[in-house]
């Protein structure tokens, strides 16, 4: 269920770092692009804004507005805070309000997370293309997962927190505490990028001499996977960010995701392998802002719905 | 969003033990009632029609049926096998379809749980009343949730299965291997009733002078519901089933959910007790079958809509 309608759309994917801005036809084809710093939104909105108004003014009036952002952020139409980010402790953000940039193109917006945004992207274009249920995981910095069905982002009173479940952690074989400040041993204290470098002094792909260690850390992973085939039924289950570039590490989360189930779900999606079922992404660094562009069109879609 | 309309409403509550079969009015009052014996379907279903068939005969047309269902079985509207019983080991129920026995009424059929029904009924007119994301956890025999989002059962390529998810469990402080045939210290092979009787000789009612059992199962739930704010972030949890009847466990629950938390998610839901975050049921017995009939008013708001 791809939006179908007309129109230029802004997309924006906004990250710690950086913000991608593009000007995207409503097939996609983007027109425009800039990379704007993340500092204080008094810092950066201004040239998000003089990005959109120039590109407006060279390739015509947009129609509507796709963000897909750091969080967290209140990500409900239905809130009066739509679109603001809530306890984040980014210097300047707390409060923070996507509409404030934008409201004044007169265009519907529609914000979802950076993990939902490349969850989506990766629906429409890469390793999710056919799926109704679609979970993307990112493990780098963080970890996240957005959940899709029939290519709307899943949430309850806020977006999804999957970085910080527990794994099953043997203190014993494994005593690394972790390096969650609220949890020690989540999922994010264990396998999140830092959490690597804190216990081994290096980044994972440094360490695919070492079969145990990412066996460690793809077991982990797959407590994830597991839990979300137990509480999500995900058609494909895809696995991206820095962490899971580390040769040898999608198949750790493939085996040992196998383990866990130990067939309990019975489907053909589960292949013996699993193969097919948990993947890598298949767009890359564009995931994010191919999603964008499409939470443009479903701002597009809804707006013209409500016309 | 209570489906409105009219007309009968056919309702069966399908247990491993017994059929509750209801014709109901459109606003769920229920003016005929059975209870049937679960036995293979080539015993039991001749009964359901009967009963629906003499209902008919003396109040008027049945213009939709709503079943919540013990499982595993196909709730998917748009796949061929819907409302088929599929991988269960209960003898004669593979392969056996409620469409068979109710589609010589002529009247659209909407099939879900009986955990998805029970959650209905509770958000409808139980403890579930006000919120849009619902989570209903029920443990007895086995551990099942069914998660709402505006009065909707949310799936993947299945229904959830969420009693196998693991807690977290320290086998020097508790050796009991668990009682799970496929994870053994899964959820349910540590808190479902047939497993605290294989550790202890006796269900957990009985043994509320140790709180120390009533905090360790207390806390393997808490973990689920841990792992349900993490990753459905409901507006609320219901746990219901004969073994959180005993007194103190749902006191262990809330108190064992927060520490596991650990002020990660600050939402003005998860006030500092979380008692009215984590709760019991509203409706006790009548839950399911309060459910099947506003599935049964969604089959009919479903077919009117595609008239």
């Amino acid at each position: 269920m791809q939006s179908q309608t007309s129109g230029l759309i802004g997309a924006i994917e906004a990250g710690g770092t950086k913000f991608i801005c593009a000007l995207a036809q409503i097939d996609g084809a983007i027109v425009a692009r800039a990379r704007i710093d993340t500092r204080t939104p008094a810092e950066c909105f201004p040239e998000v804004a003089a990005f959109f108004r120039h590109a407006q003014a060279s390739h015509g009036r947009i129609a509507a507005f796709g963000v897909a952002s750091f969080g967290p952020i209140d990500i409900d139409p239905t809130s009066p805070a739509y679109g603001t980010f809530t306890t984040t402790p980014k210097p300047g953000w707390q409060g923070a309000r996507f509409h404030d940039v934008l409201g004044s193109f007169g265009a519907p917006i529609v914000v979802d997370t950076d993990v939902n945004g490349a969850a989506l992207g990766e629906w429409l274009a890469g390793a999710g293309r056919g799926t109704r249920t679609l979970a993307y995981t990112t493990i780098g910095t963080g970890v996240g997962t957005g959940v899709l069905r029939d290519g709307r982002s899943l949430m309850g009173f806020s977006h999804y927190e999957m970085g910080h479940v527990h794994p099953t952690h043997d203190r014993v074989a494994d005593p690394f505490p972790g390096w969650c400040p609220y949890h020690g041993d989540c999922l994010e204290g264990l396998v999140a990028g830092p959490a690597i470098i804190k216990r081994w002094g290096t980044s994972l792909d440094k360490l695919t001499d070492d079969p145990a260690k990412i066996d460690l850390i793809g077991g982990y992973i797959a407590d994830l996977a597991a839990d979300l085939v137990l509480m999500h039924m995900p058609d494909r289950l895809i696995f991206g960010g820095g962490v899971v570039k580390a040769p040898g590490l999608i198949e750790a989360v493939r085996r040992r995701t196998k383990a866990r189930l130990n067939g309990y779900v019975r489907n053909a999606r589960l292949e013996p392998g699993l193969e097919s079922y948990i993947v890598t992404p298949g767009l890359g660094d564009d995931a994010g802002i191919t999603g964008a562009i499409e939470l443009g069109r479903q701002a597009l879609a809804r707006h013209q719905m409500q016309d």
